[in-house]
């Protein structure tokens, strides 16, 4: 990169810091748990909120925005569980900006508890870009293998949880659970970790339990 | 983004494609076939090019550059097979581009028949930097799911091939072959789409043939 690029990229990461502020004291004081979810393409995130919608049914109201390069197809998988989506299509940035999540906030219902904020699939730029959220949580699935964190390593340094996905497929895979937690807590020692798998249900209690705290967190605060 | 930076990235693509053009010209001159793979984190680009080199040694020689955000791993890999391979870190940025490829040009043994390129692992922003490759190769693992082509197309419609990896999980996921291929051939007519395990060495061979006369083309041509 040449200096100029240099500057415009400092530019648009300081830009993009100050709309994401504006929207967390707008969640926040709405009693908004925000939570951005990042990942590669097909770790699981949509697969994660079709569950998550499922469980949360008549106890928490949630809301999703979904980030793609194209199509609709995730919003309308929530949507079909009866949850309030919106699609945000970037047309080829591999990433969502905090000003794109701002203009969707005035649809957010009032009664809102969580606002999933579901990221273009990309484990490297969407690690550099705050959206207002108040928790990070990167996925990674068994199939892509355990030696991921330290090659993509902002990820998981700026997240708060570290989901693992698709447990189920452990006995066919060769991945290595305890090499994964200690690479990911040497990179980040405060990071949680869910076992998950959207087959089985297995950690999705444990994982909605920590979401229903930091959004109780969020709407003492509010 | 504004018209600024707009004109910065239009000015990075330039000096990319004039740095790709003179990377191309340079391998064919010397009779080299250069395949840039990509695909996201996971999806089995290194251990097919582990499987590459244990089928080819004896027969061609290949070497490989190695992308990625941090650590070796993968050239270390590769080395282990006996074959030549260059890491490049980028150290943050989401792919590959042709001045990283250009430095390691001069190391690259003149009996090299087949120069492989292994992208950092994003299934979108490689796809839009030229490396002064022959073949572009995008690769997609049976458990990222059959609905990618369309949300990420840039790499299909700009790729030679599609590679469909990790085949003998298809007995234990919900993945449609026959949606995938139709879906990619809807995007990019022309595509060769190979279904490939490394597992049990499916569509290997039909791969390496594939890759052998594009290799004869370019060596022809020289």
């Amino acid at each position: 990169m040449t200096k100029k690029d240099i500057i415009v990229l400092q530019d648009l990461l300081l830009s993009n810091a100050q709309a994401a502020a504006a929207i967390r004291a707008e969640l926040e004081g709405r009693g908004i748990l925000a939570v951005n979810l990042m990942s590669s393409p097909g770790a699981g995130k949509t697969t994660l909120l079709e569950r998550i919608a499922d469980r949360l049914r008549g106890r928490l109201k949630i809301a999703v925005i979904e980030g793609d390069i194209e199509t609709e197809r995730d919003a309308e998988r929530i949507r079909a569980k009866g949850v309030p989506a919106w699609q945000i299509t970037t047309g080829g940035a591999c990433h969502l900006e905090a000003k794109m999540v701002g203009k969707i906030l005035p649809l957010v219902p009032p009664d809102t508890a969580i606002l999933f904020i579901e990221n273009v699939g990309n484990l490297v730029c969407p690690a550099s870009y705050d959206l207002g959220e108040r928790l990070r949580l990167v996925l990674l699935s068994t199939p892509e293998g355990d030696d991921k964190p330290k090659k993509y390593p902002k990820a998981f340094t700026t997240a708060q949880a570290l989901v693992l996905t698709k447990a189920d497929l452990l006995s066919v895979l060769p991945f290595d659970v305890a090499k994964v937690k200690a690479e990911a807590l040497d990179l980040n020692p405060r990071l949680e970790i869910f076992i998950t798998s959207a087959v089985t249900g297995e950690g999705l209690d444990d994982l909605l339990a920590y979401l229903g705290r930091a959004g109780e967190e969020v709407r003492r605060r509010a």
